[in-house]
Parts: C-alpha cells; sequence; structure tokens
C-alpha cells in the first residue's frame, strides 16, 4: 500500500460538477489500495476575484493582508471537496495551512516553505481517512497566514510528497494532457512527452511553460519526487512523467524534448560603456534592488577601451528598466542606449545536448535557412536560446521542430 | 486611554465603499485616543453563498466541513478591513480566530467558547496597531476551524472585550437605529430606548428581536460588558446601551421596555392523559432528543385522573413535532391531539415588573378590550407573554404598546 499525492488546479474544482468528479476519482486510488492525500487549488478565478478586490483598495496591496485575503480561496475549495467525498461515504478531512502545518519564512505572497510538520496528516491518514490539504497557502513562525506565489498549489503538492515520502506526486491538469515538444497551438504536429527530466522541464517552465510551477519542479528534483502530470479529462491517459535524468537516457535516447517560446522579452543595449572592472555591477545593481530579473546578457568584446552591453529584461518591465538604465548610462559616460521590445526568446530543450554537438550549428543554420536573423544567443548545458524579432517566432519554433524531428511520427 | 471593540455587521461591510467608510470611522475612534480593536461578519450574502454551495453537495452538510468553508468570509473581510485602515496610513492587522486564539469547544456550527488568548491582540495593540479579529470562528483544542452559530460575531465581540477588559463594546448595525420599544413595521410610534438592562435585551433576543445574538448578551451579562448598539449610518447618533438593571432603574423608572411579537410559534395540545408522576418527562423527551425546543408548557388541572397538557414549539418543527407527539400519546392512551401552527406569542417585557403589580392584569384587559383570545399564558419575572390567534398579532402589539404608554411623547 502506497502514498499518492495528487494536485488539482483552479480549473479542476471550478465548479460542484467538478469537485464531484475529484471526489469520485480521488476515491477510486483510495480504492485501489493506496493512501490518498489531495491538494486543491481555489475555485477557477476566486483568486483573481480576491486580488482584484484588494486592489481596488490599496494598490500595491498589504502583503500580509493581501495573503490573508486570497488564501481564502484554498480554504473553501478543500472544505468542498472533503465534503464531496464524505458525501461519497469516504472518510475524509480538510487541512489548512496552519493546521498541516506548512511553516514558510515570511515573504509573503512568494514565501518559501522552511518546514512541513506531517504529524497530523500522517495520524489522519492512519485512521483511514482520506486528506485533503488547501495549497498555496502556509504559515510563518508566528502564524501569519503566507502564500506561496502563483502556481503554489503545484509546491504545496511537491512539499507534501517530499515530506511524507510518497510514491508518486499526481498533477492534474485540465487544459493539457501532459508536457508536449511544444505549444500545440503554434506546432500542431507537437508531441506529447512520456517523460521529461527534472532539469528540461525546469528549462521550460522558466521559458514561460505554464504547465508546472518552477520552483516545484526545483524542490521535486531537489527531494527526487517523482511527479506525473495527468489530463483531469482523461484519467486513463498516461499523462508525462517527469523523472530523474538517470531514468531518462535509460529508456529513450532523445536529443531534445522540445522547443520553447517567450514573447515576454524587451532588450536593451548600452553602447560605449568605457570599460573598466565594474561596470557591469553598476548596471545591474539598480535592476535587480528594482526587482526586475535580467536574463541575457551579452557583452561585446572591448575596442579601444570601450564596450557595447545588451541584456533582456521582462517586458512588462521595459520602461522601468530604460528609466534605470539611462541613469546609469549617464553615469558612466556611455554613449547612448538603444531598446527593442518586438523581440522573442525561442528555445531549445533537452540533457541530450550534454552528450551531442551540432546541437547549435544546426539550430542557427536551421533559423538562417528561414531567413531569421538571430540577435542573441545564450548557452547552457541543456538549453540554447536565441532572441528573433517577435514576428518571426512561431515560424521559427516550426522550422526548429521540424528540423529535430520532434513531431509525431508520419 | 482605553480600549474600545467595535463590531461591524455583514452588511455594514457588504461592499468596498461601505469597508472604506468602516476604516474611516475605526480611524476616527482611534484619534480621540483609544485602542481600537474590530471584530468583523463576513460581507453580506456570502455566508448565505457558502452554505448554499456546501448544500448542493451535502444536505445536511458535514459540519466539520461546513465550518472550514464558511469562516472563510470573516476571514475575507478581516484581511480586506485591515488593508483599508493601512491604505488610509493607520497600522492594522487582521487576526484569525486560529490566531487570536480563540479556543472553543468541538460543537461545529454551534461553537461554545472556552477561552481566548489575549496575547497577540495585547501586542499588537501596544505596538499601536488596528486591530482587526475575523468575527464567528474559533479553533478547537486540536486546531479544527469552528463558528460560533448565526450571529455569531457579536459573541465573538463580546467575548474579547470581555477577556481585555475593554471600557465597552459598540455593536455597529446597518438596519436599526437601537434598540426599540417594539417593531417600528408594526407599531409606527414605537420608540428608541436609550437604555435597556441585560435581562430585558436578553429576553427580547430571545423572543426573536433579531438586533443581538441572545449568547452574546448572556455573556455581556455574565461578564459585565457594557453593550452599545449603534447604527453604521448615523455614527454621531447615540443608540442604545445595554447595561446592568441597576444603572437602569437608578436613571429612569421605566416599567416596560417593550413589546414583542413571535410569528414562529405552533401549539400541540395532548387531551385527556392518564395523569401519573413522569408523563411530562415522557412527552418533552422525545422532542428535546430531536432537538426540538419547546417554549411554553401549560398543563391543566387533573379531573377524574386525567389531564390536558398544551406546548408551543417553533413552527418549523411543528410536523417533526406531531409525529413524536401521536407516538407518544397512544403509549401513555391519551384521546387524541390537537394542533394549531396559526398562532403567534406576544411579550411584554420590562425589568419594572419585578415591582409593580398589576402589568399582567392591564395586559389582560387590553387585549379583551381589542376582542383578542388569549390562548395560553406564560409569566417570568420580567416578561408576560400571551399566545393569541396569528391574525391578532399586529392588533394585539400596538393596542399593548398604546395601553403602556410606550410610544413617544406627544
Amino acid at each position: 500500500m502506497g502514498l499518492i499525492v495528487q494536485k488539482y488546479g483552479g480549473t479542476s474544482v471550478a465548479g460542484l460538477d467538478k469537485i464531484k468528479w475529484v471526489a469520485g476519482h480521488v476515491i477510486r486510488t483510495r480504492e485501489k489500495g493506496n493512501d490518498v492525500l489531495v491538494v486543491v487549488s481555489a475555485m477557477a478565478g476566486e483568486t483573481d476575484k480576491l486580488v482584484k478586490l484588494s486592489l481596488q483598495i490599496m494598490d500595491p496591496p498589504d502583503e500580509r493582508e493581501l495573503d490573508v485575503v486570497t488564501s481564502s480561496g484554498e480554504q473553501v475549495s478543500s472544505g468542498l471537496l472533503a465534503m464531496s467525498i464524505k458525501a461519497l461515504g469516504r472518510d475524509a478531512i480538510s487541512l489548512q495551512g496552519h493546521q498541516v502545518r506548512i511553516v514558510t519564512d515570511n515573504a509573503h505572497s512568494k514565501a518559501k516553505i522552511v518546514r512541513i510538520d506531517a504529524e497530523r496528516i500522517k495520524k489522519a491518514l492512519a485512521e483511514g481517512k482520506i486528506v485533503v490539504v488547501a495549497g498555496f497557502q502556509g504559515v510563518d513562525e508566528e502564524g501569519n497566514v503566507t502564500t506561496l506565489g502563483r502556481g503554489g498549489s503545484d509546491l504545496t503538492a511537491v512539499a507534501l510528497a517530499a515530506a511524507l515520502n510518497a510514491d508518486s506526486c499526481e498533477l492534474y491538469k485540465d487544459d493539457v494532457d501532459g508536457i508536449y515538444t511544444s505549444d500545440p497551438g503554434i506546432v500542431p504536429a507537437a508531441r506529447k512527452l512520456d517523460r521529461i527530466s527534472y532539469e528540461e522541464m525546469l528549462e521550460l517552465a522558466s521559458l514561460g511553460s505554464k504547465v508546472l510551477q518552477a520552483r516545484a519542479v526545483e524542490f521535486a528534483m531537489k527531494f527526487g519526487v517523482t511527479l506525473h502530470v495527468r489530463p483531469t479529462a482523461k484519467p486513463d491517459t498516461e499523462g508525462t512523467w517527469v523523472v530523474e535524468e538517470e531514468e531518462m537516457t535509460h529508456l529513450e535516447n532523445i536529443l531534445i524534448s522540445g522547443v520553447s517560446s517567450d514573447k515576454n522579452q524587451a532588450k536593451i543595449t548600452i553602447t560605449q560603456v568605457p570599460d573598466s572592472p565594474g561596470i557591469a555591477a553598476k548596471i545591474f545593481t539598480p535592476l535587480s534592488e528594482s526587482g526586475i530579473i535580467v536574463d541575457m546578457i551579452v557583452q561585446n568584446v572591448s575596442i579601444e577601451g570601450h564596450t557595447d552591453m545588451t541584456f533582456t529584461v521582462p517586458r512588462t518591465d521595459f520602461k522601468k528598466s530604460i528609466i534605470l538604465t539611462e541613469k546609469v548610462a549617464k553615469q558612466l559616460g556611455a554613449k547612448k542606449i538603444i531598446s527593442d521590445d518586438k523581440i522573442a526568446k525561442v528555445s531549445l530543450v533537452g540533457v541530450g545536448m550534454k552528450t551531442h554537438s551540432g546541437v547549435a550549428s544546426r539550430m542557427f543554420s536551421t533559423l538562417a535557412k528561414e531567413g531569421i536573423n538571430i540577435l542573441m544567443i545564450s548557452t547552457s548545458e541543456i538549453k540554447i536560446s536565441c532572441v528573433v524579432e517577435e514576428k518571426y517566432t512561431e515560424l521559427a519554433v516550426r522550422a526548429l521542430h521540424d528540423a529535430f524531428e520532434l513531431g509525431e511520427k508520419k
């Protein structure tokens, strides 16, 4: 008899009929002889509604009180789901963050889990109960309510699976069947992966794939929690397993797992910066102090004591970044600032890259063949990203997907 | 510098504009040099909405989970109010039942407060914060969420006022200006009382007046908490003070404080019950075991070893009561059952009755003068109730209000 953690997102519990269906599915899992621990998000739309109310009072809202308000969504859905399970004749109990208890730091709205006291859950499981935990929420050491950030229920599920040494952690999704080689909306031939490694998933998540929260994947990788992304609508379908890299290469010999794109990108260049030690720190410290996450950075070779520095920031932080950078550029005596927010980042992800050469060159030549100019390049062990003009995004993704033969076998 | 507890009901926080107004009023109270502790109900309609959702899953709903679901309403309103106070530049903090902590027994949906750990509130007040406590909710010794029953936020406010030795407990109402001598909807001449004693208020509350929760009044009386019922819409109006009886008679020489009526009544008579010791217990035990509250009981004098027993029950429990009573009547060998649910109870309440004779006879003759037949009578130290035909309710109330000169002086 194993322990299975199941997590259901907001769209999977969006209405009473859906909640009742989930209750039935949880019970079926229980009846196969497993202990079941369920993590739920708020009913779809609830969190947005509560944030909107708060913003009408205070913008930005007080973070401590915002957490009090938004965490109520998961409280409701966890109670309703536990009730639905009981209505079907199985014993169940809902637990909130303060009851489990899931202890976090006090960074409201983006708290990090510090520890989990799993005794209460263990006791309830031992009593034969199905345990329903409210996702997204925790408490700090002083008992203040905290939340784990958008998609935080994924993290709740993974952290509980780790704390309880669960056999697997099933993440039910209402909108996707699993992890795909690319966005099926862009690449109709995109193929569902049976398996993907934590590292690849992490790169995809950080590239803007909304299927799993990046922090949840990181946590799973750190503690070796096997993730299983499954479609709520088709419970008999095998979704995608997220596993250790070793398990991957053992089973499949895949070079590239996916092609992704991210349009939330903008590019800023400072030209002819007098090159001296410490200029990078001077440029990027004000940005990081303002909470702006700089993604790619390219520095040209220095010519006559001057260099150009180009970097990308999220498009939503574009204006703020320009103001901050202009200030620094003046101080540094740089020539001028060139900026562009009509760009996109196209990336190839795959653990196979580590041991195969030629991936980068094939990527570049594929783009060249389509007449797509590469504006910036950045590489990591398992990822190559190219910044291109925004209008080429879909073309680039489809061309790469084809070139690396990621689609369904015809 | 004193401590004032203020409680705002659901209609007082029904929307963002109202919440913002409350925030301003709380701050004005703070600026008069008082520490302020605020208790809020859920935004009007929220609790009903959550109960309805739960009932669609399970009827009756699981009580533990229902408390988890319904308590979320106060969580939201407390967070939004604390945020609104902060938006106006004053420091504030919301606290939930599990944070205060308000410890109750585990009688879900009608829990009794066992103790209040007020340290966290005291600390926040000492830091200069306005404290906003979510009403209605508590936790049992094991940390399960509990609720205090309908109108429970009144009780939260009174209990906190007692625990913190507050100078007064202001109960803001959106629909009334204070406590009236009678329902102004029935008696246009009804007059607002400046003061009323706990005992009188308690009788009025138990007679169906919805202004204050009976348990909250009881608690206030027990711990000597001065209550102040005030209208939210007219914050400069003195509402009604609920005080010790001694303070009452000292200041005003009032015979009768109010006339009330209650239509949630039904009457059952068992005729010709063989009179023997223990028949009352045999009749009423099945009713109390089913949770039916019997109000008035009248037993006729025994004639030839037989007696008639008449009693009233809430109209909502009428059918269930008849079924239970018919069973018992058969066992006891009684002749038959007569029942009537077209009745109402009309009551006079006043501490002055204790020391004045003639109240009852004036009541009876007033009703007789209007041609109203009295079906049952019951008296207590400060209350006389008559059951009459339902159609006479308003006439009876107005006639009594006139006869005892309760209206505005003309």
